[in-house]
């Protein structure tokens, strides 16, 4: 079993790594998240790795390169590296699971976390750490441009 | 959204497509799967797949390389390509999410299902299918020794 006990608390969303990429010889990260209601990321692009979402509880509207699409229980959504995409949970908030394949992506969201960086305040500091993940951000997330007009 | 709405029953287990490797280019797929009671399948080997196991609700006992481990909700087991493993649900049954990368071998539970083979009466038969989806198996699993047991 590869259950961590930290939970890092960002961004709105309770995140536990349940696969650490050290016990996959590097194949993939597994997270395991708790969100609010309607939260979600910067609009974002991963440059080497897949991005997978299995939703369990709640329901996620995800936005990939441009494509809206509403998940509920057990729906998926499969982030091909490269491609920008953000999402939103829903009015009861969402649990889901995240696969980033290959793995090492899982210590951005410890950085996050233990710096407690606020968005969009401190955008350029959460950009500069991402940029060492290997993460672009590209813009204002689902959630941020929906919430704007609520 | 890659979710199927076709659910294959084999082998006391609802199994569920919900990405498939289409959706993917090829790079996983990811099943759910709801399991009876002391169930699990035969000892095997993926050739040229990892396989991990995340679990949801319910317990599972995994034997990966004569090695056991037991994982509650949220628990997971990584299986690298070429690993003999087996599992074995609890006393509660079992709901659990796999991931197989690279993908392809979601088509094996299809087949399964369609046949209704039985284990062990049509093991040449589920050796023979396993092995076109690159598995071999390699004797009883931990549900069918512990099993013989009780």
């Amino acid at each position: 079993m590869s259950q961590s006990d930290t939970i890092h608390h960002w961004n709105g969303t309770r995140y536990q790594t349940i696969l650490a990429t050290a016990a996959t010889g590097g194949a993939m990260s597994i997270t395991y998240g708790e969100a609010d209601p309607f939260t979600g990321p910067p609009t974002h692009v991963h440059q080497g790795e897949d991005e997978i979402f299995v939703v369990l509880e709640g329901e996620m509207i995800f936005e990939v390169a441009g494509k809206r699409m509403s998940c509920g229980p057990m729906g998926t959504a499969f982030v091909p590296r490269g491609a920008p995409h953000s999402f939103m949970t829903g009015a009861d908030g969402a649990r889901c699971i995240t696969v980033l394949t290959p793995g090492g992506f899982e210590g951005f969201f410890a950085e996050m976390a233990r710096g407690q960086f606020q968005m969009p305040q401190d955008m350029a500091t959460v950009a500069a750490i991402a940029a060492r993940y290997g993460s672009h951000i590209a813009g204002p997330g689902l959630a941020q441009r929906e919430m704007q007009h609520a």
